[in-house]
């Protein structure tokens, strides 16, 4: 009887492209956000992203979700890494992620298409184990379940929602027992003693058909505007355009909030595949290969009795002598110089920008 | 009888400009160098010495010994301060401080004019303490004595040279009981300690002949070369451009070993004016006009959390953040980050440019 069946649809690869990143200001802006630079290696994040599955068995190419505003750059990117048959979708404005996955899960062709959602700008570092994680978890997608991919912690962090593993559905799929907002250290902390705690990467896998459904249902706002504006969709290319006026209509919320804390059936599969959502100057300082004196530099850097630095340069030769623990990037016009440690705060700069 | 006597001669100011300034790169380069430059005030340090004695009575427009290159830029800055009357000496090459007062002492008009050599990068900023100083300094002066200005010491600085005053000659004049060499700190200490010790400051005030007489008995050799090169002198304009190569031919040497330490009747007349040699970042740093934070910001710099900073930005903007006690200096294609009081280490910099 199995030889007759129709092979089951192949993994679309939906890659979120609509972060603004103004965490890594200066280098990544509005016109040229962290997801495009070549930040970690000599591939942008979103190349990696796209690499992932590029070529793989059992996968298509990739569907990109992006700001129109950056459509030149990501087919240049794609381009660049030999992907030619991604297809873009083009959102007018962002709308956070669950309208973003909504057009990606209306584009599929067959509603039974699991889609591996990711954002662009993260780095995994062991694919293997990922693609380890997505072959696990795929007999719960096939039966409708949400699945999502929690990050075995390595430290109590404040930045990242945590998710509760609940029973254990499959060898190592859980169900959700809840999600976490951001902690502060203590309650951080408690749930790195307790375990059965990972971080919400933002990493899911689902059919098309039961992200729909789901969303039709608690977000059911969400699921007609993003459903509307794809009736009346454009397609050019490889560019798929969603009427302009109908997408802006649309409520903005996260997949988290909309979907994946109401939703029935819902899983999580535990992963621990070098993960780091490059969420800051610090996060990738660490994850940059280093020197012996544990500087990371890129560019014309001098760095003369200088430790564990992390200095950037697009253009000017940056000179640094006993200094030590400074991230410093120059970048077009603007130079940037802040401790190790402290780089959230470079949020104080881009508020203090605004105010300007 | 003394209403027949002619007017004793003026006192014509002698500014040098021959230094390099390589302890403020990348600001100050051999093309830019550090007397050029608005650095503590919206005027160069060479203005500023040329302001000290602007229209005063009893003094005559200044003669500035400088490198050939530089002609053009000083120039232009006199007639930015409306010194119209200033000659220049135009050295082909620099060859220390010995043989560029002796081009001026040689250029001067009449042999008993009062030359008062002034470095052309020193701020001094009681500029009535300096006058009174040199008025109390004259009457040695015609009587043929070399006279040194010693800055009253305000802490064991081991940067500078040191000046022992021995017996009063007059009212605030000591004989020179002896030059010291830039000291370690505990010498430094001691001295400060024992009182009697003042900073070689390298200002003096001595008539041309006199400085000639004791350059011709103590280093023939600068005393002939520099008189040779002044034979040939071409004069074009306000330039005064000795023989080159025959003022290529002398040795170089400074003044003090040159002359001061070896002659006779060497005066030290002790003086606290608010001296200083801008003699490093730290240096301009401790000059400059500080914020309530202790920031000293030149240019287009947003500082919060800041403190005790020295900023400088020719062009980009530089933004920092949670740092403390930094030195930052961005000009044309350089960027200089060290620490506050370490700022001789710029030499390691400065060192490594050349090895490149």
């Amino acid at each position: 009887v199995t030889s007759t069946e129709p092979d089951p649809p192949h993994i679309l690869p939906v890659i979120l492209s609509g972060g603004a990143g103004t965490r890594l200001w200066p280098l990544s802006r509005p016109e040229m956000p962290k997801q495009l630079l070549a930040l970690t290696a000599d591939k942008s994040m979103m190349q990696l992203a796209v690499e992932r599955t590029h070529g793989r068995a059992g996968f298509s190419s990739p569907l990109i979700v992006a700001n129109a505003r950056h459509a030149n750059m990501i087919e240049e990117q794609l381009a660049e890494v030999g992907e030619n048959n991604a297809k873009l979708i083009l959102e007018p404005v962002g709308r956070n992620t669950a309208p973003a996955i909504a057009l990606a899960a209306l584009a599929a062709q067959d509603p039974a298409t699991p889609l591996l959602v990711m954002p662009s700008d993260h780095v995994i570092t062991d694919v293997p184990a990922f693609h380890a994680a997505i072959a696990s978890a795929l007999p719960l997608v096939r039966d409708r379940w949400l699945v999502t991919f929690g990050i075995t912690p390595s430290h109590p962090e404040t930045g990242y929602g945590y998710i509760k593993m609940g029973e254990l559905l499959t060898d190592n799929a859980h169900c959700v027992d809840r999600f976490v907002e951001k902690p502060d250290a203590t309650t951080a902390e408690g749930m790195l003693a307790e375990g059965d705690y990972v971080w919400n990467a933002g990493i899911f896998l689902f059919r098309a058909d039961a992200y729909l459904a789901a969303l039709a249902i608690h977000d059911a706002a969400i699921f007609e505007a993003a459903s509307h504006s794809m009736e009346a969709v454009i397609e050019q290319g490889r560019c798929i355009i969603p009427e302009s006026a109908l997408f802006a209509a649309c409520p903005a919320d996260s997949i988290d909030y909309a979907v994946m804390e109401k939703a029935e059936r819902v899983a999580v599969v535990p992963v621990d595949m070098g993960w780091s959502d490059v969420g800051s100057w610090d996060a990738l300082h660490a994850l940059k290969h280093r020197d012996e004196a544990g500087n990371a530099c890129q560019g014309d850097v001098i760095a003369i009795d200088t430790r564990n630095c992390l200095v950037h340069s697009d253009g000017p030769r940056i000179a640094m002598v006993d200094v030590d623990d400074l991230i410093v990037v120059a970048t077009g016009n603007d130079i940037l110089i802040m401790p190790r440690g402290r780089s959230q705060d470079v949020r104080k700069v881009t508020e203090a920008l605004k105010k300007r």
